[in-house]
């Protein structure tokens, strides 16, 4: 599936044999052929003569890049007639505080699943904005849903499906006992496992881990959540608006958007969704196997049923090898695996665009890492 | 000056032979050394052996990139230190609801002047989260500052530098006669001429005109405007937040800002702010010319002091050959005529990546249309 990703050029600092994979948790690398197909199309785009960078925004060419794109994303994840797909500018942090807001949350608020770090930063957020309620915590394992205290008159329930910097998922969608809308934060999972959209009020993504470049969060909502926006939402992030102006009720962030869409369209030529999950859940197992093969050397803390198939996040028993461990693997081209910064440890992200070959490499490397400090 | 700007390559439609230039209002034409160095950094940025899109924005290469950026730009506008320079996700659209909730507003609101559309959506915008005095008029002319109404106890006082879809400009900061902190919307002029940051309390600018990538929105802000924000700013918006965090508390729009950084570097290369603003008249009174010459088969409503420079709008007295002339021009490889789609007429801008040939070729392409026409 993905014969058609090359490791990227050595850098100059390491051995010119050695391949180099990245393993950013964001922004992450590329499909090879996403980044060479960019590169081919930079100075003439579609024989238009320029770049699309330089592209009017509400030109005939651009919208055709802006159709195709929401044509696939609804192909991929089969979105319903009755989501609006938008396009939208920033990340998905700035959707932490505008959702509450935009979905015009009453009195009693919204309530949140608390399972780490982004979700308790989202938590933070809304609370500047509107009443929060905490149905669930969990800390290495996501709590059942039939023991979630969701109040009736939330204005929905938030959730976080995986969590980037502590390597927690969600791997179905919650069955909670009330008919409180769900939302939820996708920005590390999305496009890299099938869901159904229908049982979603809004899904949001930030672009830089599975969709394309910074700059860009694609928000999913059914439409009969439109409408209730308070008065704070600046025009450009108000859902109903943007919904109604096909996301350019300004200047979209346009190169963003046509990254996304050569994603897209590499997904859809790679099997879809399935496919990503699939390989997801063998990339992440070659690292987890190497975790829990290792009598304890390396950790990871989250029970195994919850443990997120694209950020695989660890510790050294002896924490004062990490650093050492992030070093040891850039010099063999393996980028980009210390843990989030608020976090420690260390991480793996091994999102679509990176190939098998690189998770294989990194167990391998952990292996041996163990036998020459174990 | 603009002896390294070559038309792009012509379409597959356009006779080969012609040279291609865009008028387009944004996202604009970059200037070709800075596209030519994207694309030959794309696969390897820096010797990482990968492309800048695919950095971790948290390590020392993207830290590199945002550094010198700031330092550029503090560089051509001689920024002072107690100026803050954000580099924000979105446009500068967001911005207008988003800067009196940073400003904090109290009960007397905010003052703002309106010389035409883009005032116009700006107060619209603010008026939804404060109250907002209108200072002041203006259609064809900037009126007089000392007859602005300017209430002393307005949190600061907003103008729109250059009025992109209506061809109006200021071209000296206004002396207005009280001591509210001054707020420019500078999107369309910001980098065209200097200016006196010191004037300024808030100076803020979309990048899709004369800076790079649409999504990017620069902040210049007077730290003691700081501190004041209202709760319902979105964290990565808060220019307090964002300021103590080098514009990093979230995700930044790395590969814009990293074009920014291009774009910076060329224009202190090709003698700064005060070169552009020579050459920007220069290629306005080219086009300007051609309309006064016309004996009114071209009209330009804009009193003469106060056209702009860098949007050229006018209209044909015989509004029914409007859409010919747009045609006709984009045959002989001039694009993106058509004034904006509200105000219609047309609209030629000419930001700092436009060359000069491409001014005196549309003056040239004016009045051989005007003969045949009129």
């Amino acid at each position: 599936m993905h014969a058609n990703l090359r490791a990227v050029t050595p850098p100059a600092t390491s051995d010119a044999t050695t391949p180099q994979f990245s393993f950013s948790a964001g922004p992450a690398a590329l499909p090879a052929p996403v980044r060479e197909r960019i590169r081919d199309e930079f100075g003439d785009f579609a024989g238009t003569g320029r770049p699309v960078l330089e592209l009017p925004f509400s030109g005939p060419e651009f919208r055709d890049v802006m159709a195709r794109a929401e044509r696939d994303l609804r192909t991929l994840l089969t979105v319903p007639d009755d989501h609006a797909v938008l396009f939208l500018q920033g990340g998905a942090s700035a959707q932490f505080g505008l959702l509450p807001q935009n979905l015009g949350t009453g009195p009693a608020g919204a309530d949140y699943v608390d399972t780490g770090y982004w979700s308790r930063k989202t938590i933070a957020e809304a609370a500047r904005v509107t009443h929060v309620g905490v149905a669930a915590t969990g800390a290495d394992h996501i709590p059942d849903a039939t023991t979630w205290r969701v109040r009736p008159d939330a204005a929905y329930l938030h959730v976080t499906t995986n969590e980037t910097a502590d390597g927690l998922a969600f791997h179905d969608t919650p069955v909670h006992p009330s008919h409180v809308p769900l939302v939820a934060d996708m920005s590390s999972d999305f496009l890299t496992r099938p869901i159904d959209v229908a049982d979603w009020g809004v899904i949001y993504a930030s672009a830089q881990k599975n969709i394309g470049p910074a700059g860009l969060t694609v928000v999913l909502v059914r439409r009969d959540l439109l409408g209730r926006a308070h008065r704070s939402v600046p025009a450009v992030f108000d859902y109903t608006r943007q919904d109604e102006a096909g996301s350019r009720f300004n200047t979209p962030p346009t190169f963003a958007i046509y990254v996304a869409g050569l994603v897209l369209e590499w997904l859809l030529s790679h099997g879809g969704v399935a496919a990503m999950a699939l390989a997801n859940r063998r990339k992440s197992a070659a690292v987890y196997d190497a975790i829990d093969d290792s009598d304890g050397f390396y950790r990871c803390g989250i029970r195994a049923d919850c443990r997120s198939h694209v950020n695989v996040c660890f510790r050294i028993a002896d924490e004062a090898l990490t650093d050492r461990f992030v070093a040891s693997a850039r010099e063999e081209g393996l980028l980009d695996l210390a843990g989030h910064s608020r976090v420690g440890g260390l991480r793996a992200s091994l999102y679509n665009a990176v190939p098998e070959a690189a998770a294989t490499a990194l167990a391998a490397f952990m292996r041996g890492f163990q036998r020459r400090h174990g």
